[in-house]
């Protein structure tokens, strides 16, 4: 373990502060940057190495990983003033795991390659309980030949680590199923007040429809129904999981890639509306499975 | 076997013709009746009795199955001139596998109730196939004393009967699964379209979504592009299956009892009328899978 | 005026209570009902008639109005127990005030003819303010050769009285109205809020729209942003005006004769959802131009 | 006359072109780019200045009006290597009318302001037959103390020029119009149609409309239905006017502004969806007011 060579770690928030530690329990050694230099703290008292820019990263180590939160983030650290590309080696590996637009991903490959490096997007699914016991799942883009070496990373971090294609479709293939999980889980929603109020009982309605056509993972597995299910937010007030506002910036980045491509989202992007909507009546922080909630008020006369 | 009364069935249609006859082989005497006599003419043949009027069936049979495809044709079957509550005798039992508004089970319930004897709804999930092979589900409400009666005939027409409660919950239960089903079934239409747009393998991109919180009956057991999955009408032109037309009829339901209930329903609206859309472009007679064909063609300039 | 024979009218709630006080100024006898015996007592109290079921009614009066809240309690008023069908007399006159759904007065119209009298439906439009100062607007649908005899009354209260067809076409144009309003209310609304945030000036935008393809009822005339117009609801907190419940309500009517019709209103199912909600999140009894408030809320974090 | 500097013109397509002749008539002489050079034919035929780049444009005109068709033709031609920057003099004036991301239109501003210039987003209203008679509207964003010196020009294209605040606003303006008027575009037709359906003569249900409060410049001035209006789009089978594809262009920027400033627009991303599916269902270059022709296929059995 001795012999690795150091990882570079960009964007120490609440994903990334567990997963560079995940980095550092395989042996890693780290060089850290975060535009907060608290973030960087704890690293720096465990005995890896804090540098000042994202371009010092690139000056210090040939693989480096950034956990950002938006596409404008990921852009400044790779192309900025003091950005990666500023410093970066020939044959470095640039693993980009933020969230962001798939048409910034190309973007930012391209000037990557134009260096002589190698960009793979790895978006993650997972919250930050499966960020601290390595449980992430990556679904990474980029060339395939470089996988291997993606995955010799990613998989000290998560337990699933997917091959999706070409750059971008990791990016893709998140905001996919985000999508999908945001229609389904205010289905399910929808479903559940409206078998409520014709006289159902919750617990027997999702029972039908987890043996019926209109099974899914939010009826199954994390229904949104308090007294359900147990050991999901639901059952815990709408506290942790996934919240409603980083929901609806996946609809957004799915609306934004949906008007690009021009392909029809027509329950995309309500959903995206609807998970605004909620943001702005008090639900930001809640999990997303508090569309129930949402629709369950009653109306007052 | 000889010792079984007679049965009455009223509806002779698609799904009542192979329903009656898992009746009679399971030793049931029949007394039929349609409004076509030409559906009628094969259960004469094979030596049932057949009359002139629900009113008649209900003179012959204590125990009667209605199976009419709208909430009007149901009301006309029991409180029509010929109607079944002419002549019906008390403590019969009524069991209706219409799919209509659970608003009219429960009228036809009261009036059914006035004369002394039983209602229970019992609406079927499941298609032709089923119903020839005896593998419907029965979504069954009404009197729970009452239950296992209906249980014993609705036994030899599906493998799946279950009891949801009052009067009107089995056509609620129908009504929520299927709403949740369109919802989820566009949704899988609509990620997987933009996956693919996004550059992603269709098959690849389900595998994903499979293993993941996008999951769903429409993803991973009926999904709707072709060459995902084999066997279902994806692969077959969305020939067979259940019909779009068919679909858009469950969702006026749903929408009916949502807007008498003030029940929000922001993507069943929805689905109501992308379901309604297709119906008018040429969809009606195929799978409601096609939604992904429907969102699939391209722009044209 | 001492010749004027006498007028029934069923249903005194607050805009049937000051359209009976109209006729009465305009010397006719009324016979009174309403289902609560308060409403009646003003009548009382002034010498006109009260009576004890709407079959009296019909029994001394061969012209009736009845202005009643729902399509259920017009069914009752007609053809209930005590109903106006009971006791009414041949050519006898009967105009149907309520909004209610097209299929409910066709079907009235139907048992009316029956039995050699005249339905006619003409609901109104305008509110409370309108019903006092003899200014409503009526939709009348019905043979047109007795529009002349129902006009007759109907000008007594209000201003505007407009033939629009057969039996059915008054809801018809009222519902098709107060969809198109919602949408264009909402589409205001939401324009206005956009632009906003991007910087626009509220007036300046409002004029813009105005002298621009935008310019609706909505935008020049009511326009949902306070500070933009005065003498509106929006410049008095949303008080005063019509109701969000009371929108919701016409757009649920609205809805149900698309469903029936099998017409595509793929924002009016929309509007209605978006209604329904705010009756949830107490807008019910603001004015309906509040959808203004509802979608200018800040997201919180 | 003679006295007059030379106007930059860049982008001499449909509209451009009849735009740049207004220039002329008006006794500018022009400095001409387009990136095909056939469209400059006509141009230097006249005798105007054809040069072949937008940096040349930017080095013989210190005044230059750019109409482009998307936000990254605009980019690049400001910003690409051989962009209006790379030669642009201090104290040039640069209006943009074409429609874009007002968040571009910001951003091109901070790179025209570091160089010692002015720029200014003027996005048109009105369609080729406007901009041949010289009759557009312009939305004018930008510093207010330039606004004369761009109205000078901008008034021998349009006969209404209009300041809106800020850079960017120009771009708000028009696309706050364009969504409000897709919405009730839409609107119109659905009601329409509905109307139509349930009974009422179409013209006679634009009247009543064009008296009530579902009043809108969709209604009365530019109603969608064949036969209620003369000289119309729908007149005409919907050709000429504003393109389908166009107005799904202009609801994509809406969209996007809407998700960038986390603006509930309900109804406007319906809109956007609706007129997305219609391009793909052949209507990108029908007028966009044949919605209503979308929406009114009947269903097929």
């Amino acid at each position: 373990m001795a012999s690795k060579t150091p990882v570079g770690f960009i964007g120490l928030g609440n994903m990334g502060n567990p997963m560079a530690k995940n980095l550092m329990k395989h042996g890693y050694p780290l060089v850290i940057y975060d535009v907060f230099p608290d973030a960087c703290k704890e690293f720096q008292d465990a005995g890896e190495q804090v540098v000042a820019s994202p371009a010092d990263v690139a000056d210090k180590a040939d693989r480096i990983i950034t956990m950002l939160p938006t596409s404008m983030n990921a852009i400044e650290v790779y192309s900025g003033a003091n950005g990666i590309l500023k410093k970066v080696k020939k044959g470095s590996l640039l693993i980009d795991s933020s969230t962001i637009d798939p048409a910034v991903s190309k973007e930012l490959s391209k000037e990557v390659e134009k260096v002589g490096a190698v960009f793979m997007d790895a978006p993650v699914s997972g919250g930050v309980g499966a960020a601290r016991s390595g449980n992430l799942t990556f679904m990474v883009g980029g060339v395939e030949e470089e996988f291997a070496a993606a995955k010799e990373l990613l998989a000290c971090m998560g337990s699933n680590v997917v091959y999706c294609g070409a750059v971008g479709t990791g990016q893709a293939a998140k905001i996919c199923n985000n999508m999908l999980l945001a229609i389904s889980m205010i289905g399910t929603a929808e479903a559940m007040n409206l078998g409520i109020r014709l006289g159902l009982d919750p617990k027997l309605l999702a029972k039908i429809l987890n043996m019926s056509s209109g099974r899914c993972w939010s009826s199954d597995t994390y229904n949104p129904v308090p007294g359900v299910m147990d050991g999901v937010p639901s059952a815990n007030n709408y506290q942790g999981g996934f919240g409603t506002t980083l929901m609806a910036k996946d609809l957004g980045l799915a609306q934004d890639s949906a008007t690009s491509t021009k392909s029809p989202i027509l329950l995309g992007s309500q959903a995206h509306q609807i998970y605004r909507m909620m943001c702005a009546k008090g639900y930001s922080k809640k999990d997303f499975s508090s569309v129930f909630q949402y629709l369950r008020e009653e109306e007052t006369f």
